[in-house]
């Protein structure tokens, strides 16, 4: 996962662009990036490490101009792309920087026709280095002095007929603007926002409206699927959907665990979807459980928080605060001759003993995935004297992968994976287990609001809208995350990323 | 505020003493530090930022030895005691490193003997190094090239006579052991742990049960007023209440504010204390206003949620997260020509729009000191569309300073103060303003379990348990924030600290 | 002034290139780059600094592969070319990264021609970058997937065709190999060098043969003007001369004072050039003033102390150190309210007292630009007691600017420009001062080995070899000087080229 | 061996410390430090590296005060004094930083001493810890709450009379001023200097005579042996020798090899005595070979310039440059797998193949420690074809250890440790070995001028000048010397002297 963000302004944009990434930086912690534009020039900065970290005075007083991108990168090192800070940058046509969110499931055979078709070198595995060659060859292929919205939409129109999975992008063009778009089933989010300074239009572009919020843009709205938004330098927004076919299919994890709940996606409060999670949760234990024994309710922050208080609500049950999260992450420092020790939950989560001794507890997390964190969270609370422990997710058991920009474990650590509800309750050592329907999941995020909203599940039914996600699709990930460790291991370790994006 | 730490174990420390402060990290971000012991030589590493960045993989190879002490200081820049990273160390005798969370009422006067009787230069106005100086002074003047516990005991006897305010201290003593202390009044916390490895025991010595637990230690017991516990370094307890007068006279907001919720502080559950805050809130509430019309109880987080929780439990009203922290900090980039923007509270908090709309909220804050965020959030709330906006303070009105080594601003710039809590209101822009009273808070905290127990309330109702704060000392308090202010202007930026803490 | 380095070898060619760039640091210590190239990968790391302080461990860990090009960089801040760190690189086609010293006189038109042509942004003023496009471009239209030495060759020249001006390149082509070539006229220069390693030859190319010797390369020969050598990553090597009208034409000044005196250029030994140069030196100093009353010949360290040797053997007169050179540069910090100090070549040499008392010196130095360290040297001179001070200049009166990539000041700064050389002496206080004549330092340089040899000297009689150099282009010269400082200065600091450096 | 300087001035003295350790950083490019005094207050900076690289900007601003020390530090690992970065700091009495040249020989019973006595912790094996701890102490219990000249110099007694070995000292007492001395032998060279602005003298000491005359100060005089000076705050100077019995013994391998050319030295000329080297040398060679078959004279750069010219003047050969200095110091990189590669003289130095080709050569040295250099060397002159190899050193046979503050190999890695200058010869592969006679050097070095003067010489002829250097010290230093490495083994790294230098 990733969070990108665009800006056309009447001042500097490098502070906003570094406030609106701070807001975004849930979305990924592992690296950042900048660039902005002036006088047909680029300023770039990019590095590993949080926003804070990346951008010190030095950098931002370099990197001037009313016109800019940023990204920020959730850690995918294993993944079958490698690790790259963006933006991405190529010289010709153009001179164009791009920042992308999401995961092409056709990266391979593009990276292909790159070099057949136009001799492009891609230097880094990254599938965001494809897109951005994609886009630049489309563009040449136009051969055109001056660029107009019509060209660009209609280079867009070629890129959307090439390029399969998930994606939002945004993309700055020298002497131009910015181009913004979303893949044809608008899987992962992007919205526009706008405000006035001086009597004048200010544009923001961003994976998530906490980010215009926190700006003092307006949301104006979601970039539809397939859409291209281009907001020239002189700030006028031209758009039009560019692809041919198109579906509304947002990634409904976002709403699980990914976005912030002060977000609005898609037309829909990821909030009040996470509160209708927990009232859809209650339900099915009362459903399931009419005489429940629940003492207290329990939520393992913080994202579940919303939730697990709609849900205690909804069955008549306190609501306690049994965990104390660590806001501040430790590290392990391998000292020589010393084993690596085994990363323990107890290390982010501190359980309030009282709240547990002698009760019947319901925990409630957002979801589930390896298990093993459940599994600690759970002995933690049997420890604390709980007489009995249920566990309630707000979402279904996850049992297929991401292929569509979620950084997730391999498909045979998924401890949904070809098991059911009841051997994870035991793998994970809980009294009972609650999974949420998927049924209920997906009214729980579309309400009354968005009844033309489909969603991707495809982590819970294995259902891929993009049509290309098959058995040998999975094997080559599986083969890559292999390759991609092998890489890491052979260069002795993890600066690589370190080196190869400054290359590009 | 600080936190500190200290082990004697079987093994290398370093490890733990930086997971220790990571759990301390709430108590100080501003410095970070820590001294090791092997074979009679410290080895010591410390700077300003947060635990994770201030120790680095070089650092922790050199930070050997079994025995070690640490530190994490908390930004009081402005205040009588300029910054400085800690431990501290002496030569004479011994080798003495010290690590202290408090702060000194007679600096001054000690500073200036300090010098006549034994000529000792202090290079900074830290209080912490006058009070290691005065500890040396008077392990000195005993002049025993062995020392035993007793001798220690002795020195900390004087120390007790001449030293005044508030003190949790860790020193370490070259070739010795770990000498921790608190002062006659016990005022700031200070607790050990035990643990064993391979059938000896280890201990463990820190601000907060939380690091002890976290470290996999038991809590053994709260350190005494007045009391000094030596650790030698074979893993040794000996412990004498050495101060001629005690009482016991612990600060009260650590329960409030300071504290993490999981903490246990001289036998009092933090989390309890703040649960019984909440629930006192109500009763008032329904005392002053039986028939209130209050919709939903929304709690600032992250402190207040305990108490806010059950506030609404008791008044029968939901409780609801409006507001969403942001967890990374962001930074305002000077650039040429610029000006200085206003820290705003909106950086930090977001409001969930839904939650406020139409309804009468109850917001509630663990306490209310300058009023300028009470204010911001408030006006926050009324953007929302919120009809009315209450606001309850767990703690009652802050009047006066403190100068127990809390950071508060000057007693001019505390809204409580010259206040009636009718103005406040106003100031703050609330409909209607409940503070905690002073004795429910105290009932809240002190609980049936802790009767012996009176508390600092210093900074609610201006009784100074020292005895030696009158105006005369705000005097020179307000003057020294002052030079302060004025020293770090000459040097022209904030490095100062930089330079300081690598003398001494 | 810059140097370069390229090498095809059996193994990792990363402290093989570090090694060379140290070996030519002389001709750059402002920036360092080093590109290597593993299975179709490009490694990168460049930075401002000088070469040991550029590339740490962990880059050197990254810089992988068994093929690689080098550069230093000289301060060229103010020049027409804004400082940059090279390598660039671009990725289309094939991905081709290029180093190159000297500079191109048709910069403006090629960077218009190559957006015109092929959309291709420059990022940067620095015409290495725009060689770079020019060469990208010229192999982009043969677009052919499969590159022969013969496409290589052919592309050059076209590239011949086009660039005009002094370039000595080495530049990458992913999975193929190193393209080495140099101007048609060979002003800069490039030699090729070759060793066996396991029965299979490795291949170095560089700006000069100390590189080779201290790599352990046996120096093969010097590229010719207007060649292109490919180094094939199977290190076979294909050379052809592609430029249509070629002419040899080196720069003198590299003989003069730019190359270390152990290097064999175009067949001439630098030592041995020196060595004539002080003999022709005295030769005119016997014949202009048969009687002279020197008493001592003492050089200015370091370049001109085999000229001076040479020529005080031939006059029977002492040569003596009277100057020590401090090897140790300083730096002067700017405080808040202070001045800038007045650069002081007193901070550089330090003379010895008593070789000046009461003597006629004849100082010795390898040439005269701005003519103010001669004014200070010839003070101090004074100061220690001299009777009389001559200075002897082993290259004439520069007279003109360099545009073939020597930084030297605005023609205005010269001392040579537009005065006699009794004003020159005059102006620098010497009581005598003897310059070369061009005729001897061409026969100096020449000597008997190279008949076929001409020089460039245009900085001495103005005659610019490429043809293209007017008044008209100095006039843009000296624009671009001053926009370069105006542009620098509106960035607020010196750190632009740190940012430019990291996009391209 | 170290370089040290003091400076009592008008204004702040941060930039000319800075310069001063510049001029000096001959002396010491391991690490540099420095002290400023302002208001009571010291200000710190030191750390590993060179001085341009120890003082950035940030630290400079924070160097204030108008009186400072500085120290520049050679390697010194694995001699029997731990590394450690200079100036010291000790809080009492009164504040004192110390820095020092030399070497104390009874380091460990001073030690012992010292906590005995004081109860003084040592944390380093550095000599300099102990040698300001003694200060301290001399001063501590003379207990005086003002300080006159007549208390220093009292207590600089007691030193002298407790403190054996070579020292040349700086102290800085905080509110008092600068104290420097000289051991009472004078090994280590100390001079002063001043000058006046603004109608009021300023003062600096410092090792070598050009520090002072680059700083625009004038030399006074030396500090002579057993001699205190006093600087007070106020720019007095008041001085006594306080050593009871004094000698003027300074160590003669200054002249040879330590000191910089332009230095004058207790009244003699460095320069000037390498001169002479050069023609006993000469008188050497015409007194065992008056046939010799000489062609040239090549000195091997830089020391021993001096001397190669006067000699080749004497002996009626031409003198010629046949070997260029690399100016850039490499580095050899570790890859995971990789052997240590031999460090060769080849890459600082390269041969002018044509001063050797056919010739019978003279190489000049300053002096043959090792003889792995010189083997070398002579190697590489045989390689390029020289007939013949000779080579003189202008210093006689070094066969005793030095342990008056320079750093040399073990005894047992001494060339000229148990062989006759004609096995050396064999050793070093020279066809003829020159040595100068000890009684030769000394007349070089003594001249007329200073007949008082007799010199340590104690490398050459094994007599120690303090009387306490036996076997069994010798012993201690070489267990000493594997302890260290050993020490320094176990910390895994070199790192070790950046953690315990911020300690003291």
């Amino acid at each position: 996962m990733c969070g990108i963000v665009g800006i056309v302004a009447n001042s500097h944009v490098n502070q906003e662009i570094f406030d609106a990434l701070t807001v975004l930086q849930h979305r990924g912690q592992d690296a950042a990036g900048m660039v902005t534009s002036q006088n047909g020039r680029f300023f770039l900065r990019k590095d590993n490490g949080q926003v804070r970290d990346v951008f010190r005075t030095r950098h931002m007083k370099q990197l001037v101009g009313n016109i800019g991108i940023g990204h920020v990168r959730y850690p995918t090192a294993g993944s079958s792309s490698s690790a790259e800070a963006q933006p991405f940058y190529v010289n010709s046509p153009y001179g164009i920087a791009l920042a992308h969110n999401g995961n092409l499931t056709n990266t391979e055979e593009l990276a292909a026709d790159l070099f057949r078709e136009d001799l492009r070198h891609l230097n880094t595995s990254s599938d965001s280095e494809v897109l951005l060659n994609i886009l630049a060859h489309e563009l040449q292929i136009l051969h055109k002095l001056k660029l107009t919205p019509e060209d660009l939409f209609s280079a867009m129109g070629q890129v959307y007929k090439r390029v399969r999975g998930a994606y939002a992008v945004v993309a700055m063009i020298t002497g131009y603007g910015i181009l913004a778009f979303r893949d044809p089933f608008g899987i992962r989010p992007l919205c526009i926002g706008v405000r006035e300074t001086a009597g004048k239009p200010e544009y923001m572009v961003a994976s998530e409206s906490c980010a215009l919020i926190g700006g003092g843009y307006k949301l104006l709205r979601d970039v539809k699927p397939g859409e291209a938004i281009f907001l020239s330098e002189d700030a006028q927004l031209f758009s039009q959907v560019c692809a041919e076919h198109t579906e509304y299919r947002p990634c409904i994890f976002e709403h699980v665990y990914l976005a912030r709940p002060d977000s609005i996606i898609d037309g829909i409060s990821v909030y009040k979807a996470r509160l209708r999670m927990g009232e859809f949760l209650a339900d099915k234990v009362l459903r399931e459980r009419p005489e429940h024994d629940i003492d207290v309710v329990i939520p393992i922050p913080d994202t579940s928080r919303t939730a697990a208080m709609q849900m205690a609500l909804k069955l008549g049950v306190k609501m306690r605060e049994g965990f104390v999260k660590n806001r501040y992450i430790g590290r392990t420092f391998i000292m020589p001759g010393q084993k690596i020790r085994e990363k323990s939950v107890r290390q982010k989560l501190s359980p309030i003993e009282l709240e547990f001794r002698d009760r019947v507890v319901m925990l409630v997390d957002d979801s589930i995935v390896r298990g093993t964190t459940s599994r600690q969270i759970i002995e933690m609370a049997r420890e604390c004297g709980a007489k009995k422990v249920y566990i309630a997710s707000a979402a279904p058991a996850i049992r297929y992968p991401n292929v569509y920009g979620i950084d997730m474990p391999a498909v045979k650590e998924l401890v949904g994976h070809g098991r059911t509800d009841e051997e994870v309750a035991e793998y994970i050592g809980a009294d009972w287990l609650v999974y949420q329907d998927l049924g209920d999941l997906i009214e729980s995020t579309a309400g009354a609001d968005t009844p033309a909203i489909q969603f991707d599940c495809s982590v819970f039914d294995g259902d891929y809208v993009t049509g290309d996600v098959d058995e040998q699709y999975f094997a080559k990930l599986e083969a890559a995350r292999n390759d991609g460790a092998k890489f890491d291991e052979e260069l002795g370790d993890n600066e690589t990323a370190d080196m190869l994006k400054r290359l590009s």
